[in-house]
């Protein structure tokens, strides 16, 4: 392999495939990243078997080939690098590979790419695009929600199901759930119902988001592929049944609040500084068109009043102040409506416009003191 | 005590305030801020016994009084504030705290004022006052080189010396050494040699630096006070003589050269990423107008050519590769020049332009492969 770069292009590449790579792998060579250079593009990836990212560089190609570089220390030498041409090349017998910036030289000792497991990227008719910006909200709105433990795996997942032109996606650790849905023109004919892991929607999250830009999406059996410019996410689906979630959204409620969702979660932002491990909920008392947030622990006591315009009954919840809290940092809406059904039901947060979002919180069942 | 004051002011305070926080007092109380609400004034203190700062805040005082809140929520607390007036309140008898703002109110749970430390201002006819600006770029310059460990405890003070109009600065870990020279308007008639411990020159530096403004430093026999307008730093002083440190200070040289601190700066930087705790130390080889650096470890092998202006023999010699790295980043001027006095002696670091700077390196002594 002997190629030439720019520090730029190399850094950026790195610093985008190295969130694949393996930080607890008994496989040694996963806690490195590929380099391989092929036809005037340096293909650079990186993985933990769950998931895979790669990413395609322009190179002037010399010789291809290809060589393992651990990835604890390329990213920081890439980044310490002067702006001048990169010339790197390897030694197809040992690994080792030369790098040469201005009048120095840089030798890091690489592995061997023969031991890089294989990334082939999945083929599948089940192919449909996504505008970027849609879908990395709509994953920031529902990605929250999955449970991190994996004592069940289908909870640390995302489903994402399309059928009749419309697509859902759904979370929950079984405390609480978040539920998208969305509309894009090439949702037709495609139907699948496939749970995709958290992890891999977080580190999609992270690389899209340009407007009128599009994440082209393959589908197989137990593998998803996200494609955006020289980029690829490819990740094993995970197998089981999720959950029947929509049964759970209640139906019927005993009172609905419309409030200013930046007022609620500054009040849930200074009473969660006075929770602590041994008590992590707040309390929230509904009455007379006012919503008092208050929690009371050794450290202190909170009681903060925010103006509401109520319906129906007055109410007395609790819930987990961080759960709360992560939900209305994704709302993504000015005002919230939240709809009680009774002090041991969910409540469910919806934003006051559009009916395309919602998510549900279990209270917490205290002792009343 | 009872007043009213701004989110931002209070913030402000307990922000600078926080960094004399003890976190490891056996003494509960330390772990606290005290506030005092005196005269339209409240006044903001923490203290580790070791190093006091005190503020000052404008306030409309209702009622004079004390108290002491827990450092560890108030600061993330007063952050979390909506920007309205905050009306706070304690209770004399119990030191706890109603903080009003809006509809809302919290209670924090404090201490009683009484069993906090008291902090008076030192007095003495020893004052003057240095530039803000110009007293920062001293600290920076010299506070890196004293010593961590407190077995030795003048090591880990820097030296500050005047006499003649003219006032020195020194710090050494015995492996390093610092020191600069500095003349200002204020220094005639006082004659001082005080080890100011380099903890209190850090939290200093870290407040003052604006230009055309001046920190007042008054100097008892065991105690120094900055004050910068609200501002007032009480220290400790470091009993104990500071070591000779002009006699190690190399006369001779057996070689010079000359170049761009960032050239170096940046190759120890790369080279830093390679040096592992079994190696800590980069070679530097100086011929023909080449400096080159160069490191070998089990990760791989970096060799960078520096082009420098040579007077004088080649030269080799090992290096720390912290403790040059960090001696160059506070040189404040883009060309160096290093004096080499022999492979086991000094290297002398000084900027091409003044004379009013200078640190020194001892080398390691390594074995040749």
């Amino acid at each position: 392999m002997n190629f030439i770069s720019s520090k730029e292009d190399l850094l950026s590449a790195v610093q985008i495939v190295q969130r694949a790579v393996s930080h607890k792998s008994p496989l040694p060579i996963l806690s490195g990243i590929k380099f391989c250079a092929e036809n005037d593009l340096l293909i650079v990836t990186a993985t933990d078997l769950e998931i895979g990212i790669q990413c395609s560089v322009q190179a002037e190609i010399f010789e291809v080939g290809s060589v393992v570089l651990p990835a604890k220390y390329i990213t920081e030498f890439f980044r310490r690098l002067p702006d001048v041409p990169i010339f790197i090349k390897s030694d197809p017998l040992t690994g080792n590979v030369s790098v040469k910036y201005g009048h120095s030289e840089t030798n890091i000792n690489g592995f061997l790419a023969q031991e890089f497991p294989e990334l082939p990227l999945p083929v599948s008719e089940v192919k449909f695009s996504v505008p970027e910006d849609i879908l990395k909200e709509a994953i920031r709105q529902v990605v929250f929600a999955v449970a991190v433990e994996e004592s069940r795996p289908v909870f640390t997942g995302v489903l994402l199901e399309i059928n009749g032109g419309e697509m859902q996606m759904a979370a929950t650790d079984t405390h609480r759930l978040a539920w998208r849905k969305l509309k894009f023109d090439d949702s037709n004919n495609i139907d699948i119902n496939i749970i995709i892991p958290g992890k891999t929607l977080n580190e999609l999250s992270k690389v899209i988001g340009r407007p009128e830009k599009e994440v082209d999406i393959t589908v197989t059996d137990n593998q998803v592929l996200f494609s955006v410019e020289d980029l690829c996410i490819i990740s094993r689906l995970i197998s089981g049944k999720f959950p029947p979630y929509r049964q759970v959204i209640p139906q019927g409620r005993v009172s609905r609040i419309r409030l200013i969702t930046r007022e609620l979660a500054e009040a849930v932002e200074r009473a969660a500084l006075f929770t602590t491990a041994g008590s992590s909920f707040i309390k929230l008392l509904l009455q007379n068109n006012i919503l008092v947030v208050s929690v009371s622990t050794e450290v202190g006591r909170v009681y903060e009043e925010i103006p509401v315009y109520q319906e129906g009954e007055p109410m007395q919840v609790a819930v987990n102040t961080r759960y709360l809290s992560e939900a209305l940092k994704v709302l993504g809406s000015g005002e919230i409506n939240i709809e009680f059904a009774g002090p041991l039901n969910p409540l469910v947060l919806k934003p006051v416009e559009g009916n395309d979002y919602l998510s549900l919180l279990l209270p917490v069942r205290i002792r009343e003191e």
